[in-house]
């Protein structure tokens, strides 16, 4: 394609280029916007280097070759904040640049945009679930090994407390905390349960007695009353991995509290979901750790979103294929909200129009510059920033929104000509 | 953990590590082990240096960091080959090291073979569907940006032609492909429809008559007869992206062959699936592009392979949690078949014990060395190696084996003490 438009000059034609969601996965109420920064890093590193052009040689003629040999990005982007909520059609991303220049970025914005609002948006529904409870991300296992980290940027983002991934600590300054594993124990166990004790004893005097000791490698009343044994009534946390996790949170809270132990907080983990974690709202559970789930989106691992071409020379341009049709023409959006903040509606609208009348309603307009000519702008918001976002953003649904069941999206998309 | 067991001493207790799942995915009936060469790449390069020590060092002590300074695998590991099939419980892969030296490679090791696996485990089923089809893995912009090149890798590996990833071409040689996306022919288009030729004859002009067209953009019949008019009838392909696929298929034969065009490929794309592929085995269709499916691993995006300590000096450990009980003890296995190769069971033994004796069945040892004393065995399957071993694979499966629909594995799973 490149090759081609650069042959026939079509290369050089201005463009808008934009990234949305034709729909929410799975039914989903809303979703959230995530790797937006991780995005703009990667387009200020988006070369290509010898190497890459030594494999794209085998088929490109000199001509391409040099000017990826020279590409650097140098149009516009605007699109919405990292953090913001988003809806079916609302413009994500929009990428003003030449044919060429902006035809390249499709799959590095998409693969990055589409990751991270996938974990992002899921990790947000685990979060207004949890009701204010800690959330520990413990996913790394369970995706590709790069990913893991993103994932986790991607968690706190949408209200994670912190990550047991040590990666995502350095790279992006996620919070870190962590928990020892079963193998702890059953290192310690010369024949069943007898090590328990030992194992605790090590990891208190190690990591003091705030530590968190995982009670259900045997028997979970006997490895509850050994935790407090050895660790005293001012034990950290009991963590709970197996087993009817409703039922054993209030069994151990009650154990605990006879122990004296009552301000001995109790993690869960194993398998949790959203739905999950809503079911044990009425438990007595302080934190949450979640892996699988979290990592893969809950059921919808990307998040489906598209790079579309919408106008080239000023003319908006749009396919009309069966069913996937677009809507040509570079946009904007506001979203309207009543004066309690709830918000009501995403407006979209053509980028040359003024911004529509609200009527009654209070309008924020949703994109940002994100660069002009290839440069960054300056104070793009930092990830503590897109967190506060994020949560701003989940009390401004209406109630509707906030429902995990399947459903339509919390508010309208209506587009102005 | 790590630095518990340092401080107790208990770090430097031989133990064994075993990868394996505790089920398949989703109701599938076997699964790929793909990731293995990317394991043992990374394990190579497993280190850690300042920067990350300065991360763990705001909760680790000193001995602990200087351990970690030092660390250098220096255990054994035997697994599958990359490319077998596994089951519930197969062995999958073994550590043998010292508590410290192995606990650290859990993350490393699950994150790369639970995403790829899942992955070429999609995969295989999509290549069976397709019943010798050209297989295209175009799901680049659906997956994180680095999982991308892995994901095609995977899929590859079990079976897939070729990959639009230039970066999987460049990291682990899959073949390269690509076609025009729908954004080629609206660059061209000044009014709907108008520019669709001109972008066809750039495109030939530039990549030949052997390229594929994307005919779908306005009117597929008027694409297709576009195409022709442009390439004449030697054209390559026609790549058709939306729209009722079986029915489009079956008029655009008809139409290419009335137009002499007999060998002009069709290529089908758009939210295919195993399921989808399958529906079009009675349709003329060449070739197929998977995207999001593939790369999400078609429902199950990881294989929720766990990481387990089953022996500490000599002796079997596991743990007893309700739901959650592992076989302790390191293991070994054999897949037994028929004298046709058909396989009918997967035997897990003690890896002291001798192989146990198949009976009236061939039997074929699954673990290999693969890595002494901290260094690679010599001689590590290539990936067209691991891609046959795929291809043998699903031929040696029972009938029901291949079939897509949810049910039990291929082959049970018995253990001999």
């Amino acid at each position: 394609m490149l090759a081609a438009a650069l042959a026939d000059g079509s290369g050089s034609r201005r463009c808008s280029f934009e990234v949305f969601a034709r729909r929410l996965p799975d039914g989903r109420r809303y979703g959230v916007v995530a790797g937006t920064a991780r995005l703009l890093d990667a387009l200020a590193r988006f070369r290509f280097g010898e190497p890459e052009l030594e494999i794209v040689g085998k088929f490109l003629d000199e001509r391409t070759l040099d000017w990826l040999r020279n590409y650097r990005f140098s149009g516009d982007i605007d699109g919405y904040r990292e953090g913001e909520l988003y809806f079916p059609g609302s413009p994500i991303l929009t990428v003003r640049a030449t044919f060429a220049e902006g035809v390249l970025l499709e799959t590095l914005a998409l693969s990055i945009l589409n990751h991270d609002s996938a974990i992002a948006s899921a990790a947000a529904r685990m979060v207004s679930a949890a009701d204010g409870r800690t959330m520990i991300e413990m996913g790394s296992r369970r995706t590709h090994e790069i990913a893991a980290p993103a994932s986790s940027r991607a968690a706190y983002l949408a209200g994670f407390t912190a990550t047991s991934n040590l990666e995502a600590v350095r790279r992006y300054g996620v919070p870190g905390t962590g928990t020892s594993a079963h193998a702890f124990v059953l290192l310690h166990s010369d024949t069943d349960g007898a090590g328990e004790a030992e194992a605790f004893r090590t990891q208190v005097e190690v990591q003091g007695v705030g530590t968190t000791l995982l009670v259900d490698t045997y028997d979970i009343t006997e490895g509850v009353k050994t935790a407090i044994e050895v660790a005293g009534p001012e034990l950290g946390g009991v963590r709970i991995d197996s087993g009817d996790l409703g039922v054993l949170a209030r069994q151990v809270r009650q154990q605990l509290d006879d122990l004296g132990a009552t301000k001995t907080k109790i993690v869960l983990s194993g398998d949790l979901d959203e739905y999950a974690i809503a079911a044990l709202r009425a438990e007595p559970v302080d934190a949450y750790g979640v892996g699988t789930s979290l990592v893969t989106g809950s059921g919808a691992p990307t998040a489906d979103m598209v790079y579309k071409l919408v106008e080239v020379d000023g003319v908006p341009v749009a396919k009309r294929s069966s069913h996937k049709e677009s809507r040509g023409g570079t946009k904007r959006a506001v979203r309207l909200s009543r004066d309690t903040g709830t918000i009501v509606e995403e407006l979209i609208f053509p980028a040359a129009s003024p911004q529509p009348d609200g009527g009654e309603f209070q309008s924020r307009e949703l994109q940002t510059p994100l660069v002009r000519g290839g440069e960054l702008v300056p104070e793009l918001p930092t990830l503590e920033q897109s967190r506060e976002l994020v949560a701003s953003g989940l009390v401004s649904l209406p109630w509707e929104g906030l429902k995990l069941s399947r459903g339509e999206p919390a508010i309208p998309t209506t587009y102005s000509s």
